[in-house]
């Protein structure tokens, strides 16, 4: 039955009857229906991600609403590495109390085998989603990819800049490698987890990898990714990989080895495929603003993506970043219809 | 005289006995020296960018201390445009009171023919450097593009988006326009100001250019820079443009007709270059967190960016962003005298 979603045809390079189409970050506040979840319920962002029937139930509204081709589940990149020993809240940013510096600081973190014991809720989610969209929509599983998970662990919280992680990674190569494979151990276990429990697709999350310059892409980003991906790939789950600001190294993204690579609105989509190849699919890459346009600039900016595309196979519409929390809703099913409508056989 | 400067001759593609560097806000927080003068002072940061006499001291000090090729009057891009009628201030971001949001807002600014006299701490501050300077280093002025003083203008602050200049762009194309006519005359007059007072060189800083798709900069962007440094340009002094984040548009910034083009670190200097061609100079583009890194490695990033120079004419050495505020003054200076040692034939 899920070789029947276009979704996941698209992922594999087969031919679709419409483009299908997800948003990144759809499942969020520019959902009164989320922010009503949200709020009913007591505590942090962070407790809504760990309780798996409100996380179930904000997963399910924008699939009902947006008329989407995908589900991801609720959760944030951030959880995975909890169970290392990294102490994580939010305020409403994410925040490490403890975040990693030194030696000592690498050495104590942990990879536990069991990650389902150790992080139950998201199999839980991951269940009752798969029991809840059987036949309707495939789910994506996530996590952050290594570089990003350590640009967080080390500085502690988000950053312009990262400067805690490069200098780890400038002045003491050593302990940087030695950070990322641990990191990229457990984030492995984790995204196998989730393809247990019954994620359909696994889409990666490198926020912060395009904040290097290629060459530092290559010695320090990349071998993480590849050994991330490598890990996950045989088991019949599409692999979507996702550098944001990547537009100028993407041959070097399309090594890490996914099945589908991610594209922000910086670069052409027509030119990105070229330069890609056929043997790779893509997705993107809207510019999240444009869905404070009014309705028909929307419909022309959907058509301009689609004609790039050219009606290659490989092809999901997305934004090229999580949609924006005061965008009018009406505006995104607006845009979901248009991909269905306008690429129509 | 000012023939002789290496950093003029680089931006006329004429050759040089070495490379010549500066650095984005080299006059800025990492200097002890810059944070002795800003805290002697009493008020903000505003206070004094108006305060000859003290602007002109910090514009002096990493002349003295890092031994770079050029100085740049110390300013903001913002002061331009309180002559048009913004309410600009500092807590400490940049913030304004009356945001630009419509079409009688538009009509309210004024365009001052006398911007001299809108603004007379600048031709000030402007020739006491030049009489400080003289035979030692050129002068580089400044001024933000349209775009980038227009997303300020319009979202009254900083923003990851600038969602409130994206809805009338998108929203109210004409309205969009008619904003960047005012603004643009408006910086020309700017800028113009500046080289009659003297400045040698002039930068304009497209620091939020790369937040659109290509497709957006060609249609919204480009047109404005163009039409600026048209206005400049026949004056013997070079213009250079940089737009951040501009990695996968380069084609389209070189349309903006400038005599150098900065770079970001997110792009390797020898593909840009070989895209650009021999008739434009560059200047870039050292990410600013080597400046972290042990002085080993400082130099191998150097000689990294030399060689992907490869002794082509026309090449400035700079930082790909403003250098950041917590780099050891140390690592700068270092820095600075690698690029003359290494570069020397």
């Amino acid at each position: 039955m899920s070789t029947e979603y276009n979704f996941l045809k698209a992922c594999r390079l087969e031919p679709v009857d419409q483009v299908p189409v997800w948003l990144m970050r759809q499942a969020g506040r520019y959902l009164p229906q989320y922010r009503e979840v949200r709020s009913k319920g007591k505590g942090t962002f962070l407790d809504l991600c760990k309780d798996p029937a409100r996380a179930a139930e904000v997963t399910i509204q924008p699939i009902d609403i947006l008329n989407v081709d995908a589900a991801i589940m609720f959760s944030d990149i951030l959880t995975a590495v909890e169970p290392m020993g990294m102490q994580l809240d939010f305020h409403p940013a994410p925040e490490f109390a403890n975040p990693v510096r030194t030696r000592a600081d690498v050495e104590a973190l942990k990879v536990p085998e069991d990650m389902a014991q150790a992080l139950p809720f998201l199999p839980d989610i991951i269940g009752r989603l798969r029991k809840a969209f059987e036949g309707r929509v495939p789910l994506i599983g996530f996590g952050g990819a290594p570089f990003t998970l350590a640009c967080y662990m080390v500085e502690g919280k988000g950053s312009k800049d990262f400067a805690s992680l490069k200098q780890i990674m400038y002045g003491d190569t050593e302990l940087y490698h030695a950070l990322m494979e641990k990191i990229t151990e457990l984030d492995s276990r984790y995204l196998q987890m989730q393809i247990e429990a019954g994620a359909q697709a696994i889409q990666i999350f490198d926020t912060w990898g395009g904040l290097v310059a290629p060459h530092d892409f290559e010695r320090y980003v990349l071998p993480y990714a590849q050994k991330l991906i490598a890990s996950l790939k045989g088991r019949g789950v599409p692999i979507l990989y996702f550098v944001k600001n990547s537009g100028t190294m993407l041959e070097l993204v399309k090594e890490a080895g996914s099945d589908v690579i991610g594209l922000d609105w910086h670069v052409n989509l027509g030119k990105a495929r070229d330069l890609l190849g056929d043997d790779v699919a893509v997705q993107g890459n809207l510019d999240p603003t444009v869905l404070y346009a009014p309705q028909p600039y929307i419909e022309n900016e959907v058509q301009r993506i689609l004609d790039e595309n050219a009606g290659r196979p490989g092809f999901i519409f997305n934004l090229g970043h999580g949609i924006l929390p005061t965008v009018p809703p009406e505006n995104a099913i607006f845009m979901v219809d248009a991909v269905h409508r306008l690429s129509r056989a």
